[in-house]
């Protein structure tokens, strides 16, 4: 395309070894045509802009010093990692970016040997690269073989327990090891906690000059004169640090903090890094998200994630929409319950905007709280508010639920303590692909002792469920909801507190009855229409209730039907199987069901558009349509047709 | 009983009101008396012991000083809350520890309003101490209002993220709370990492007496003078501390070391930061496990978990057992793995006795990884040893790997690694009851696309079992198995690598197919036996996989059988509900089928022997026999001439 910006040096590198070659000053120029590259790829495709901004050059300095795939690269998250994809080998498709069928939007093991470990979680990067060095020390002998381990790391991520618990680990067996702190001062929403303030504390007071300097004078004495040995490599090493105690506390070398946009001064530390570092170290390096792209760095989340736009302006390019979004419903019906409930507070794991706590913060500043990447301590946190006489709402996405899971059993369910858990992203979630999915939250909740699992099947469902939810006291709840928009229906002016374990009917109809539990109600719906033509007209019902089961409504479809067939955004192991055990133990087998449970494959679906992936998924109206008539025996006369 | 202690102090304090009236000297006398009384106790009911004993001291300090059940005391991990109870309203019922109908051996919310957190499960205290803050702040008021809120934690549980996370968390939000950390160094094992070193050295070179002079300089200024103001308090408090920047850094004023068995300073030291304390604040209490009991001071294990024991000589009563524990023969059988295969490495995280990888460590050091308390890391440092080529078995328990579930599903069934995952104390565990009870792994392991999941039926099936893992390079496998000694069957001289997905036939029978998974196996064929006896000879069918199920033999049962029951040692979700979903979805409900599938109940089994927990879930072998008699419609005889 002619308005893609000139890259003379880059042109030249496919692969990192092409850059072996490269002087400084084109390493400089390297980055800087990166940076444009970057820019105008995700213009087209859309995605994490800000965060590959922050490390383009240290993207390059990386790759320019060590031996990747042998040295192996670790990306936290890796939503920072177009830059590096674009050096190795993806260029050609890095406009297919979180596209179905193209590029992951994270770095993927089956995608590329120089993605040795995938990421989209946060806080994961130190433990694999520790267990990746170990097994290199231990003879581990992989593709490639195994050089030094590096982990890229913000500040964001090291809020959570996990990085701690891998430094903790480090610092004990003391191995070679490479961790970059990226601090940006910012993963999605700004930091919190007090390591954040420490980490300001850090480099406040030291000007990138003076460690400059003593960088400089550091890679003045390579190549290495080995006589000196470790000891003088590691006071050399010591004499770079300005701060940084806790991570020496915990056995790391300190070494920092640097200007992470200075290709300088990265070069000279990373080359002395290489030669010198025995045991564990910790490279602190400042930059600034969305660095180099005003637009981006402009902007209050540093561009962190978004549509296509036009480069010149940086102007989103974004479809408008004519229902609101489901996690807008839910931050509004919740500051409506605050308004009545003094009670009623709100925490979060570093997802303020994506929860819409954002919204309910600005409204209670004082009852609303993000814990930082901290999802085992949000969920007791909120377990303690519930001890202490609050109603809190732990509003975390399914799939970082799985990060508090142990706390969901033992701290709040075990003592049936009325936190209510707020599951957005539950199901299919589009572009992010399978590390996002929100697959198994109903499977993992709806089987512990005297829980509550809702699902809301529209947004002013989800109205209710919130209402439910606050007025619910008598133990844990939790309510599941999808990305995206609603479905358009009119919306309540109050929510209703719903009666626990009631579902509702939809539609009467005969032969077939379809239970739907959760946003595939729609589809259900649609599926219907087209059955209607085929002359069969299937009840519907909404289940609303995974835990308790809908028992009467159950066994009365189950009685009056032909066919049973349920259907769920999630696993196997989840709403469908508990109406199955219900049909079991009840003896509704016994003498002929035709029961059917549609739940997402067996398999992790690649990112596409949530339809697409749903059609993977083969639970669209298409699906469900061909479902009842295969289950009803009935020949699907259009589709032998086409 | 005659030789039960002489206790004239303690006999006066039924509740902690009654020490308000004691003299400093009373409150010494009293822990000695408290002492006596934990060890007689405990002599009799088996159980923690070394960590009790360890806290005797603040235990006493915390309720003299404090205002219980209103000020909330949360003990972490609650091990140690013998001593608690003690004080607390239930020396009358504290012979009855861990026993069934009796006190649980945890602090518990149910069973005491002095235990306003229940645990059992690690670091889970500072998290719970702030959100009772938070409320309190909030004017959260449950019953007996909210006072000060202190979490009193070991250095064990400091090693897992989720402390860090609530500290970090804490240091932020700056409210008051009172962290007490027990530092004996010595969880269940001895400590590791890098933060245990750090302990060690803040106290190597402050001896007590130093800080003790401080702590009388303190105390001698209360009544506090309020004039002084806040900032006045800090420095006096900062004036007390010996070392501990790292938790200042993390937004804590650091106090101590202390001398955790010193009562005079223990009281100083309380009196003064309940006095004068405005964030949050952080005690370093050192103790002895064990303390003031010489076999428990002189065991390896500082008398942590015992059996019921002679007091006078420490000697433990212990049964003799014919079959080897399923722990050992894991072990064994690892062991015997390695011997020919060196890609093979262990993980545990500070479990190392209790996963009998003890025994692997004691052959193969430099294989051996005890991560400390901190299963997210364990996880994922085995998905990163996997990912550079080497066969991680990551051992730990059914009931904490809930704890790495996010990094089970994103670090490595997503990236299908070889991960190994022997999970010991499946199903119902006995005198720990709820909170360690391993229900729900089926669940949220079995429907992870590509992992391979088993349980063992038998000790012998086990070994096979050890072989299969590590013989599977396509992807992760788990294989589970429950606490204690096996059923007593031949060994096999060597592990044999089975066929994935495929189970084996027991034994041939008619009308019902019982198709058992894991080790209920012993149960379903004693209730065989009795079921012959009125006529009825079941096949029975081990599974030996839940996932990916035997499909061919799952149909032929179903085909050839009026019923078929499935059995497993856990919740809804599992195994059963993998074999409706079969069932359903080849159309074998269509016609009628008598299927059961036989899972834990839906509520959470006190502590009682392991046999009788299953009693109460109604899966033992009487069960086993009323279900079958009532899936076929015969008359029980027995049960009505009951």
């Amino acid at each position: 395309m002619s308005d893609r910006p000139h890259t003379p040096v880059l042109d030249r590198v496919t692969v990192p070894a092409d850059m072996k070659g490269l002087s400084d000053d084109e390493l400089t120029q390297l980055a800087h045509e990166l940076r444009q590259e970057t820019i105008s790829t995700v213009s087209e495709t859309g995605g994490h802009l800000g965060a590959g901004l922050g490390v383009i050059e240290m993207t390059v300095a990386l790759h320019a010093v060590f031996d990747t795939p042998k040295d192996r690269l670790i990306w936290d998250v890796s939503h920072q990692c177009y830059p590096h994809k674009i050096l190795t080998g993806r260029r050609d498709r890095i406009r297919t970016l979180r596209m179905k069928d193209g590029l992951s939007g994270f770095t993927k093991r089956s995608e590329s040997p120089y993605d040795p470990f995938g990421a989209a979680h946060s806080s994961t990067s130190i433990s694999a690269a520790l267990g990746m060095a170990v097994a290199r020390d231990l003879g581990g002998a992989p593709e490639h073989g195994i050089g030094d381990c590096i982990a890229v790391i913000g500040d964001g991520s090291m809020s959570a327990g996990m990085a701690y618990e891998a430094m903790n680990n480090a610092g004990h067996l003391k191995k070679r090891l490479i961790v970059i702190l990226n601090d940006n001062e910012m993963s999605i929403a700004p930091p919190v906690g007090a390591m954040s303030t420490y980490l300001s504390r850090l480099y406040a007071g030291a000007p990138f000059q003076e460690f400059k300097a003593a960088a400089k004078g550091a890679v003045s004495l390579l190549p290495p004169p080995f006589q000196e040995g470790a000891r003088r490599a590691k006071e050399m090493l010591k004499g770079m640090t300005v701060g940084g105690t806790m991570f020496e506390e915990l056995g790391f070398s300190y070494l920092g903090p640097i200007d992470g946009h200075d290709m300088e001064q990265l070069l000279a530390v990373l080359r002395t890094v290489k030669e010198r570092a025995t045991g564990p170290i910790l490279i602190h390096s400042i930059t600034k998200k969305g660095k180099g792209y005003g637009p981006a760095e402009a902007a209050s989340d540093r561009g962190h994630a978004t549509a296509k736009f036009d480069v010149v302006t940086g102007k989103q390019k974004k479809a408008k929409s004519n229902a609101p979004s489901y996690t807008k419903v839910f931050a509004e019906s919740l500051i409506k319950q605050a308004e009545t409930d003094n009670k009623v507070v709100a925490v979060t794991a570093a997802m303020p905007d994506g929860t819409g706590l954002n919204l309910f913060d600005q409204r209670y500043p004082s009852r609303c709280f993000d814990v930082g990447i901290a999802e085992q301590h949000a969920v007791t946190f909120a377990a303690g508010l519930a001890a202490g006489g609050m109603k809190p709402f732990c509003a975390i996405y399914s799939t970082f639920l799985q990060r508090g899971y142990d706390q969901v059993v033992h701290d709040v369910a075990l003592q049936r303590l009325p936190v209510r858990f707020a599951i957005d992203r539950a199901g299919l979630v589009g572009a992010d692909g399978a590390t996002h999915a929100g697959s198994f939250d109903v499977a993992y909740l709806a089987n512990l002792p005297g829980i509550v699992v809702m699902a809301a099947a529209d947004e002013a469902e989800l109205v209710h469920m919130v209402a439910t939810a606050t007025a619910h006291e008598e133990g844990p709840i939790a309510f599941r909801f999808p990305r995206g928009e609603g479905v358009g229906v009119d919306m309540p002016e109050q929510g209703e507190v719903l009666e626990i374990g009631k579902g509702r009917m939809i539609q009467e109809g005969a032969r077939v009855a379809i239970l739907s539990f959760g946003a595939r109600l729609k589809e259900v719906q649609e599926a219907a229409e087209s059955l209607q033509a085929k002359g069969i007209t299937p009840t519907i019902a909404d289940a609303r209730f995974a835990k308790p089961l809908d028992r009467e409504m159950i066994l009365k479809l189950a009685a009056d039907h032909e066919a049973l067939i349920t259907i769920e955004e999630g696993a196997v192991g989840g709403f469908g199987s508990h109406v199955s055990q219900l049909l079991a133990d009840e003896g509704v087998f016994d003498h002929g069901l035709k029961f059917r449970s549609m739940v997402l494959p067996d398999t992790f679906i690649d990112q596409a558009s949530p339809a697409d992936m749903y059609a993977v998924a083969a639970m669209n109206a298409p699906d469900i349509v061909a479902k009842v008539l295969d289950v009803l025996g009935v020949a699907d006369l259009d589709a032998k047709r086409a």
